[in-house]
């Protein structure tokens, strides 16, 4: 049996495509429902993905009026999701940028705990003066600094995560000793953005860490992952420029002192099924006629740094955009945007259409045939990994790709018939991190 | 039917006795296992309580040597605890000083809305230097300073929590308008602690806000409580001081303009059964020699600012302690075991066993009779609307309780057979908080 690929399932809500909540079978109220993510995440465990996953920004995104939000808080919902299922991987994102790392080293360490082994991290720094001004700031800080504190903060964590060996435990109840504290040590680190003293206070859970994703695609972000990323999500609009992201950034690992085979990437894609190809582009074209032009073009002219009305719908983009160097928000997406608007001469109501099916990932409407050969093709030439399922409307579209995709990848060769592990980082097979514990001065013993 | 009384579950690893991992039944890894927490709610469930609750501080408390940690991270444990049951409250502890509001209010109002509105937030200041070394500071706040910052916090997260309208979203999905954006609001706080501009990135969760929870004794605890709380677990010795507690925290919650059946005040029982009354003497004995004095010196030397050597285990406390005013740190338990030893003119090892079962609070040996008798003495003499139920030994202490003295409660008319309600809120008996949103000034529209 040759190499697999990894499927990731990104959820939200309703679904990924904007318009999706308008559906007639869609529950307007499902981002707040433990049923609804209960029931997705039990389907892609009947599907053996390696993954589910949430995206998060601590902060109300865009417009109420146009959709709604696409999840409860992610932390909390991979706890209730542990609850619920059995050996899929649980992934959230949390903010490096609002946060601080005991606060969520220990609510990442409890969440593989609850679940034996199945918690990751999605690093993420948060772009945006609107989440910046929900934490005291009058605007975000800058992209170099927000990287700065994130691999800071990933420092500091790893090494709360680390501060309790495998083997502290001892429960002598003979003795009536619990732990050997000579095996838990205080993380005694001092640094530009943080101060932090003690030990965790749990023991050192099952993954010893959890699988740490990245998801940017800037500069920064690259190198980020580069150094400490087992997992990327990515929006690659074709197979070219996959594969030169993909050379890039196995490139950047082995140069960062790491395997690259250490760190798996996954292409984000919006699979639109149909029993033949005219059903899928029919059930596309109907989504996408249900999204409001006028909602999206607000979000697009934020993106844009642009006023609504220096977009009229039905003119390509303005030819005088900045350059991605003097954006200090989500780099990477606003310069996937502005290139595929360009490529393509997209006026902006064509633009609107392709972004509000996945927000700027690939969108593949067709059988499962076709969808199943295009992730094949992706992966056998060095595209991909796996990739990240983005099914525009839920549940259907999750249902939908496991009843029919996944069979197909299964009879290929190129995907798991049955977890062989129980832990993320053993479906996506990675290797369990080295503990910082023995790095010289790292850490100390607590007293 | 009278007035009923209320019962909390005061859930810890293997239970509140501090040698209950050591007995030949417990799990010595029990705080950080799913099953056995999610096994704990169940029976509580099952025995009517209103709610189940864990404490919480973000430090390595005590000595790894001595006794395991509580339980993991508690909002993602109520989280999970919420996909395991149906009816029962989940409450848990957080920190005002090392949280953000943002950050606490959403994810109290993603458990309220994962849960169908069982949720409640014991609000804490967070006492200790360990603590605050965590999280950048060199020493904790001052006493005073924390709960101004308190009230701020929990004035922050009410108007976060009521930022949008509980008819906010109108689902037109015929017009394409998920939600009314004139009915969802900015906060717009710009105060002494936290500046916080947005509106909560969820709707209003099914209870309007979780349930506020106090549980400091200390002056400015009782006045937080007294504007805010609507339960309160404490820590009382004698039915006197109960009484006195009960009256005092009852008029201040008048003289804050508040009803005084709206807050709910609910002591702590260690309750130890036993066939007889001989059989649950000897049980108690039989855990209070589990214990190793030198350990639980060591914490209770913390307590009272000594050093180890400063307390020979046969002799009383020495005579010269500070007065509660000079204490930054946790005040009413500093006085609480202060008055315990001078009243009871105990020496440091018997403290010290007293201490063991339940850190302070009132440990009761006897049979279910005698247990259902003094609750439902205090319950009737004006010093508690309940109890905080704190099982020496989980997961027995906990069984026996529910399936022995709970039916004594319910046949005498004191407790219920059956969930009347739904929520956390309806369980306890109280109103729906009104929202701020009509304030004037206090919300604006988001635009």
């Amino acid at each position: 049996m040759g190499e697999q690929l990894h499927l990731n399932a990104f959820l939200m809500s309703t679904g990924h495509h904007e318009a999706s909540w308008r559906l007639p079978e869609s529950d307007p109220f499902a981002g707040t429902s433990l049923a609804h993510f209960s029931r997705l995440a039990q389907t892609a465990e009947r599907g053996k993905f390696d993954s589910v996953f949430f995206a998060d920004s601590p902060v109300l995104w865009g417009s109420v009026e146009r959709r709604p939000p696409g999840a409860v808080e992610p932390t909390v919902l991979l706890a209730a999701l542990a609850a619920v299922t059995e050996r899929i991987g649980l992934i959230a994102t949390a903010s490096t940028s609002y946060n601080s790392p005991y606060n969520l080293a220990r609510r990442f360490a409890s969440i593989d705990h609850l679940s034996g082994g199945r918690a990751g991290w999605n690093v993420v720094t948060t772009a945006g003066a609107d989440a910046a001004r929900n934490f005291g700031l009058d605007d975000q800080p800058l992209h170099r600094g927000r990287y700065e504190r994130a691999a800071e903060f990933l420092e500091v964590a790893s090494k709360l995560w680390d501060s309790w060996e495998d083997d502290a435990i001892v429960a002598d109840k003979e003795a009536g000793i619990w732990a050997d504290a000579r095996r838990v040590r205080a993380v005694e680190h001092s640094g530009r953005h943080f101060s932090v003293w003690g030990a965790l206070d749990i023991p050192r859970s099952p993954q010893g860490r959890p699988v740490i994703v990245q998801a940017g695609s800037s500069e920064d972000g690259k190198d980020l992952a580069a150094n400490h990323a087992e997992a990327v999500f990515t929006a690659q609009q074709t197979l070219e420029e996959a594969q030169a992201f993909y050379s890039d950034l196995k490139a950047r690992t082995a140069a960062a002192g790491r395997d690259p085979d250490g760190i798996k990437i996954l292409p984000g894609i919006v699979p639109i099924l149909g029993a033949t190809a005219e059903e899928a582009l029919r059930r596309e074209r109907e989504l996408d006629e249900l999204i409001r032009p006028e909602f999206a073009r607000d979000e697009l002219a934020r993106t844009l740094r642009l006023a609504p009305g220096d977009l009229p719908l039905d003119r390509e983009l303005p030819a005088d955009l900045p350059d991605e160097d003097e954006i200090e928000g989500a780099k990477s997406r606003y310069t996937l945007v502005v290139d595929l608007a360009r490529r393509e001469r997209l006026t902006v109501r064509q633009l609107i259409g392709r972004l509000g099916g996945g927000r700027g990932h690939r969108t593949v409407a067709g059988t499962p045939e076709q969808i199943a050969d295009t992730l094949e093709a992706w992966f056998r030439d060095g595209a991909a990994d796996g990739f990240n399922v983005m099914a525009a409307a839920l549940p259907a579209g999750l249902d939908e790709f496991v009843d029919h995709v996944v069979p197909l990848l299964q009879a290929r060769g190129l995907f798991r018939e049955e977890y062989a592990g129980t832990t993320l980082r053993e479906h996506y097979g990675l290797r369990l991190p080295a503990p910082l514990i023995n790095a010289a001065g790292g850490l100390s013993r607590v007293s």
